[in-house]
């Protein structure tokens, strides 16, 4: 077969964790074009045991292109994702540009599959990290008992703000560990030893990353009647988001039968057992690098008979972002 | 006035913060008596610009011992506070030993003060840290529109548990910047980088501490039909614990009347505007060494019309504990 896959934003965390992943899944392209903008152009990044020479995103970049994977912001996507189409490129689209688009797909493949024919702009979504690790593992309960309400606190990674976040990170640490004051430029404070909510606003008291789990949640599970209450907040851990979520059902369910769904769930590795036990939960630590979402704590809820909580954790640049992406790119291919 | 005050478990974590809040709040005591294992004892601690030898605990240290503040453990309290309180002490515990005893009033001096009245063992218990912070920001919140459900997920600082776990999250951060591979003891696993659920198992797949939320909460607010959903999790932060807490009512609240309320509560400040804006939440960072329960992000539920959604933070060590401590010795002088 002769398919060439682009990849626009090759250089950025994203990117360079796509790149990877369709590697690593051994995926079916023939060439793979790495596209970024000028200041990039002429870096090389490996690729199957080679190198690939990054080259300067223009309008001419899609020719001959079957499928180009976006992870460069929202405004290169609004500009160059129609581009990309009308060349006859499939986009599958990593920024929140056209998520909310109801002529776009937003798809996790685990959860909606089907959801990929509909893209009559040529473009699919990819929904946000804290979004598709919430919908991976709450999809099999949702089927199962039709969630009516979920509250999610999220403990973030930096990573998921981009290199120079991580950059940044390590540096406050190295500082703080030398009894040195940390700067900081990328956060909006300190955030190494500290917890910070340093999103873009939103509405009514909502950060814009709240409102996305909201709304591509809704969305992904094509149910606009499940209401979420979310708080997004972002730790000192390079890469894992993890999630608390207390979720009520139409009809109530068990925390036994819920462990019995997750444990054959597509995605979804169910660990730890139905007692607590220090240290057995899903950690982001042990998340990093690899592409299961991680359900632990599954519980009966306390307050309210059929209601449940569980413990979510998934690696943001790979099931959160770039494996996702791979995956909607093989539904196509 | 002649008011001796005994503090059991003076070396550790919280003992230190007791005698500097005692000092720093100018409490009546002509003198104060450090107490403590044999091992510790000899040691010195500063304390009104002088030193306190530490003494070592046995049956009489509580010779003419007015108020008797423990946090030496729950078994040191379970042995000693009867001793102390048959003595003629005041006890006040910062253990969870006495918390759930019908007879052990269990108080935060800005919710349930008169409750000190009903000490009849002569022993007042102190609440666990993450639940003070969280009765001191909903009290007023529960007394205009009465509170049935709480679904509270926490981010709780290393100094909760003790010196030794700061210590090690120290150790593990200096590893890390070295590129070593850290070691735990303390934790079951690494905290730095990481987040975990370290607490003692309770049952029905929570946490001992997620268990004290639910039922200190009860207690402290003298209403047994408060429905608490707690998932408690450390994050690899000094000192400050924080909360992201949704509530629902009885009656609806709004955010704009619940911030009417927070503005004007005891020990409460209120943090940022209506709106969202980045780094402008209350953070453990800020919140550390200083005494105010520090409440923000404060908004209308976007699932549930009339429920609130809030930000909770303070430090664990002097409101979590010390503090409140002294507070109550306060009450009781």
């Amino acid at each position: 077969m002769s398919m060439v896959v682009a990849v626009v934003g090759a250089t950025g965390a994203v990117g360079r964790e796509m790149l990877r992943t369709l590697e690593r899944r051994e995926f079916p392209a023939e060439r793979v074009v790495a596209l970024a903008s000028a200041k990039s152009a002429g870096n090389k990044l490996p690729f199957r045991g080679g190198e690939l020479v990054v080259e300067e995103l223009t309008p001419k970049s899609f020719e001959g292109v079957k499928i180009a994977l976006f992870s460069a912001g929202a405004s290169v996507s609004r500009e160059y994702g129609p581009i990309a189409a009308a060349a006859g490129a499939v986009v599958i689209d990593n920024s929140s540009a056209w998520r909310m688009d109801d002529e776009v797909p937003l798809v996790v493949p685990e959860v909606n599959p089907q959801a990929v024919m509909h893209r009559k702009k040529g473009i699919i979504a990819n929904p946000n990290c804290s979004t598709i690790q919430l919908v991976v593992a709450l999809k099999p309960l949702h089927d199962e008992a039709r969630i009516r309400h979920i509250v999610v606190s999220t403990y973030q990674a930096t990573s998921g703000k981009g290199h120079a976040a991580v950059e940044e990170l390590e540096a406050q640490l190295a500082a703080v560990v030398a009894g040195k004051q940390p700067e900081h430029q990328v956060f909006p404070g300190q955030m190494a030893m500290n917890v910070l909510s340093d999103w873009k606003a939103g509405q009514g008291g909502y950060s814009e990353e709240e409102l996305k789990m909201v709304n591509e949640t809704r969305k992904i599970m094509g149910d606009a009647e499940i209401g979420v209450t979310p708080t997004c907040v972002r730790v000192p851990v390079v890469t894992g988001h993890s999630e608390s979520v207390f979720v009520r059902f139409e009809r109530p369910l068990t925390a036994a039968r819920a462990r019995e769904l997750l444990a054959k769930a597509p995605g979804v590795v169910l660990v730890g057992d139905a007692e607590y036990a220090p240290g057995k939960e899903p950690q982001p630590l042990h998340a990093a690098n690899t592409d299961p979402v991680y359900v632990g704590r599954v519980r009966d809820d306390l307050a309210m008979p059929g209601a449940l909580n569980l413990w979510v954790v998934a690696d943001n640049l790979r099931k959160g972002a770039a494996l996702n992406a791979v995956q909607i790119a093989e539904l196509i291919a």
